[in-house]
């Protein structure tokens, strides 16, 4: 349906303390004061201006120790099976992964973050400031299968079931 | 830095009633309401199950009708010249586009939408439900230069400053 393909370079690169999925975060509300960096690349360092008047930032980025995409998954926070695209797991077609994390200062090219929970080495494609008039849901929010598991992400650790093998 | 070059293959398209920038929303803020699609390719249909549980989709897209990379960028809501990482504007080294809309209704790998402010025939690269454990920022919120101007959002409309021409 859509042959295309889109290639992206990584625009920096994000160093956290979580070398391997066995034991990493799940998601920000687990990595709660973990901190880490963004090193943006030289070229792009002069579109870093203005960002720190903003306390957030939403990072994109790719989700490079990730496996083969799976479109039925086991996710952290159950233990039954469900549809890839109603869970947060990396196993997707396209393994971008998303958190909203804690600016705490610019130095130069190096962002320094709190609540980092991604792998060290991940690169960057993106990141956006977040602004709550453009991010925050409009209307009352069901979530589903995760209504009564999604808090368990502040304490639950990873482990290698969705992780590339060498 | 980083020399790598990572391609994604669209998972699906998504239809709004919008042809060209000149007058769109420039953010879901300012299409509340506003009727969309996104269609799935057959191949990832399975991976909607159990997505019908959430009111509410983050979609990860490819803003296929954004011009080149500016690193410094004049955005809709200011009269003045902002970093572009500090800004949402989509002349972005990747040209990634982010939005929180409403899942209204799921009819096979067809996904009822509102609330969409994308481009007609914008290449979707992810999709993931919105949970509110995960995606809502931690601590007190700042927003730099956009404190005073992104309630904006909702009334301003785009113009073509961004637009690729053909």
């Amino acid at each position: 349906m859509e042959p295309q393909t889109i290639c992206y370079r990584p625009i920096g690169v994000l160093h956290t303390p979580f070398a391997d999925s066995e034991g990493a975060p799940i998601q920000p509300a687990g990595a709660r004061g973990v901190e880490g960096e963004a090193v943006i690349d030289p070229a792009y360092a002069e579109g870093l201006k203005d960002l720190e008047g903003f306390s957030h930032l939403i990072l994109i980025y790719h989700c490079h120790r990730s496996g083969p995409c799976r479109l039925v998954v086991t996710p952290f926070l159950d233990g039954r099976p469900h549809g890839l695209f109603a869970t947060r797991a990396p196993a997707r077609p396209n393994p971008i992964g998303l958190s909203v994390v804690r600016l705490v200062g610019v130095e130069g090219r190096r962002l320094h973050l709190k609540d980092v929970d991604m792998l060290d080495g991940t690169p960057l494609l993106d990141l956006k400031p977040y602004v709550p008039e453009f991010d925050q849901p409009f209307g009352p929010v069901r979530t589903g299968w995760l209504a009564e598991r999604a808090a368990e992400a502040a304490r639950r650790r990873g482990d290698r079931r969705f992780h590339r093998s060498e």
